[in-house]
């Protein structure tokens, strides 16, 4: 589908209102989805409006509202394998906040930050300064925005790693230009915005959250106090059926904060994904074979299973802890226990994953785009998981045989908070490569399918799959979507804020069209 | 002002609806305020209506917005000292959910419950069975409704002492009778209702929590797995000062969970009333003076701040937390360090505050009401409070100054939590003396106004003053108020749910009249 155009008369509002240099518009596709699986031309923007603070957001709603001109709002749009920064809107103007990066408050007594949007896990990293009082707790990729990730409920490894949770306080730009401060922000007199979330009544942090109700213009996050010291601990387990034991042991080790932090599961093809490639190891046709999986795995010192986890604290902790976790997983038949020394918190690990549990931001992760060669891409398959060995091990199973029959390997693992884990699975492919775009594509849909069949929902999707997504949550014939539907009309009458996100689309479409 | 009837029609089509016996009317006084502060008689109901089911809710929602009569909302009213079932406006009809008492669920191997509002502390307590696998964290006064308490931010001792946070998943009915799931409830298939909170998109149960958007009618909650052991440790410091390196020490211990559970700092006439009677110490007027607390402090063997906290875990554990803890208080000058023996899970302390360390729900918190004697009550100034030494030195001060001028003791004391304090300070007073009772309220709303003109907020607060606490939540000329007033509008167009309740009004205002 082509481009719809956003109209010349709207394009020039936005530049009257917010300065030429804050529109872009002609060639926009730096903002196309960068690992978009199968065809999904059809989400092209048509114009970017660059907001340098919140006036100017408020300008660009107003001009939005007149126009009846979609506004679909990114951060900083790095959430790559969810999208990037492309709409689900054909024609929609991208509200991209980049621009907005000020560190507004870091508090290095009480451990909390107010960010923009545009600031990112990198910028904040620095901020904090050298020794660090505070850590962050970065995800995958470190050059992400704070806010963005932390409104799609991203997560990362250290004890601060679920990053909903440690948001404390967000200013928050209605689509009828009204600011709105939530909890203790919302008393002109308080400085204790980032100190407690919930404030006065009605909370609403979480209603923005996954959402297209307004544009999150500042947010708190809380920030990990430096511990004296950490250990990195990593355990290796031969079989892949020893999945279950493993999330059984680690199950109750978590829930009473015996482990600290959100520890990692790891299949063998995603480990080795991170320190080679595919050919290294297998060149043939379809899935690697278990055997090419069982040699490799050998020969890099994994097991098909590989448990991450940091134990933080003062010696005397750490230590107790690490009895205590030691003895549990040394009971499965085959467990390698490694372990790095105990180090003082100033003291950085080498490898990305470990730099990520000391708080430290990298782009290791997309290390896996070169595991296929060509130009890499992946889009993931993103379902919820009860920390149950019996749950993993079937969500495991459905996704390894059915991403076979379609030549994808097992590049999965779960992350295990808490309380619940998230089993994330990469479809790895060439983007050059239409037919494995479209594979690509296709595969986790079918997983989304039948993943909801089996009560399994997604906690996270792509653009492509956000309605399938949404609709399973079926409840009372979709009641949850009829209240995110009556708030939506409530809040955005004219239906310009990000229409379609997670699956809420407003009740009068506007002008951009193509929605689905 | 006399109490305005709902009408006999709208009586008649609530008995119809619901059953006869599910509607009481005449003398409805037992759902006045207990513990009424001043002349709070204009708030009485008119009449009480008793679900069994989801389906009375719905049915008495369609009644009520036939008739436009305002409900009143409560899980079963037991939160004295803020109002307990009474309503905020004059002739409500209170909606009782008592009878709707199932624990539908108790998971003993994730570790959740799934409750409906009538079921109390005690009765889940009990339901968790012996031994205990799972803990839960009881209120101070174990009687009240696991829902009603969670809903309003209520708050205990444990590690789980945050109910809110504790909280995974809800049903809610709306006012027009649409029965929403939230997170993954709203999924038909899933078995992960308890498990994860969010779910995918929008999260509304925070909305949900000292509201007036709907009535929640299942609740589910995360039980605290039985740690091997405990240890109660109890630190007495001797001057009034000294708070503020108390609150100072604790900070860090709190923040990176070496102390693990809400810790509570409890000046010496709330520890007193615990175990004794005012004209035990002291018998003359106006508020107590030092030298008799001193001298009651020396008698009972407290100090003038008295901190309570529990380590839980094994041996080991608590051991390496116990030394950490114990060296950074031992620097307070005067400060006396007790403890109690580190002990088996299974064994219980004897003391009420102790006993809710370890999870066991009791009532010993109403101790209090014999403290100046007569019919005793209390009312509560309860603002938020930064876990800063010289902020909780200047709240106490600004209380203890304030309540002398009008003969009230300084029973007060701060709960930390991870990043924020709450600060309790009950007005006690004898409900039989009308002159005690308006001081009280007329204390409690002096503070609210000096604390608010301070930048203190109310994280909760009795009937009389919820409008006055809301308005001190005014940034953007009370952006979020207006935000809650829309979201009001949309979900309860006729206003029949709770008006008034945390100062949010329907914009039209139901036949019951007598709002502000």
């Amino acid at each position: 589908m082509s481009t719809q155009a956003v109209s010349d008369a709207a394009l020039a509002a936005f530049a009257d209102a917010l300065g030429p240099d804050a529109v872009l518009s002609g060639d926009v596709s730096s903002y196309a989805d960068p690992f978009a699986p199968g065809d999904a031309a059809s989400y092209a923007p048509s114009a970017v409006v660059l907001p340098s603070n919140v006036e100017d957001v408020r300008a660009a709603l107003a001009v939005a509202n007149r126009f009846r001109v979609p506004l679909w709002t990114v951060s900083t749009g790095r959430n790559f394998a969810y999208g990037g920064a492309e709409p689900r809107v054909n024609g929609s103007v991208v509200l991209d906040l980049r621009r907005m990066k000020r560190i507004i408050e870091i508090d290095q007594t009480l451990g909390h930050a107010l960010v923009e949007p545009g600031v990112t896990y990198y910028d904040l990293h620095r901020a904090l300064g050298t020794p660090r009082r505070f850590w962050l707790d970065p995800p995958a990729a470190g050059w992400g925005s704070v806010i963005g990730n932390t409104l799609e409920r991203g997560y990362g490894t250290t004890p601060y790693g679920d990053h909903a949770a440690q948001q404390c306080g967000m200013e928050v730009v209605l689509a009828n230009g009204d600011i709105v401060r939530t909890g203790m922000g919302a008393m002109s007199a308080s400085r204790d915005w980032q100190v407690f979330k919930s404030g006065f009544g009605p909370s609403y942090d979480g209603m923005f959250m996954q959402s297209n109700f307004g544009v999150v213009t500042k947010l708190g996050v809380w920030l990990m106090p430096a511990p004296e010291g950490y250990m990195i601990c990593r355990y290796a387990f031969a079989r892949e059926d020893d999945l279950e034991r493993v999330v059984d042991t680690l199950r109750p080790l978590r829930m009473d904060g015996t482990i600290q932090s959100n520890a990692v599961i790891e299949s063998a093809v995603r480990w080795a994904a991170g320190v080679s490639t595919r050919k290294d190891w297998y060149d043939g046709p379809g899935a690697m074979p278990d055997e090419a999986i069982d040699a490799m795995a050998r020969k890099i010192g994994i097991g098909r299973w590989n448990l991450r986890f940091c134990l933080y604290g003062p010696l005397s902790l750490v230590k107790a802890r690490r009895d205590i976790v030691h003895a549990r997983f040394a009971d499965i038949a085959g467990a390698t226990l490694f372990e790095m020394p105990y180090r003082d918190a100033s003291v950085e690990p080498e490898g990305g994953g470990d730099r990520a549990q000391v708080g430290i931001p990298n782009m290791e992760a997309f290390n896996l785009l070169n595991w296929r060669g060509g130009s890499g891409a992946h889009v993931d398959f993103s379902p919820i998981c009860a920390p149950l060995g019996r749950e993993a091990a079937t969500q495991a199973r459905m996704v390894r045989e059915r991403a076979a029959q379609s030549g994808f390997d097992y590049y999965g693992g779960f992350t295990m908070g808490e309380r619940a884990m998230h089993h994330i699975f990469a479809a790895i492919f060439d983007r050059d490569d239409p037919q494995q775009s479209r594979a690509a594509g296709t595969l986790i849909e079918t997983l989304i399918r039948e993943a909801g069949a089996a009560g399994y929902g997604q906690y996270r999707t792509h653009l492509a799959f956000m309605d399938l997504a949404a609709a399973q949550y079926d409840f009372n014939d979709r009641a949850l979507m009829r209240l995110s539907e009556t708030i939506k009309h409530a809040l955005d009458p004219n239906g310009v804020l990000s229409p379609g996100k997670q699956g809420i689309w407003p009740a009068k479409r506007t002008s951009g069209g193509g929605a689905p």
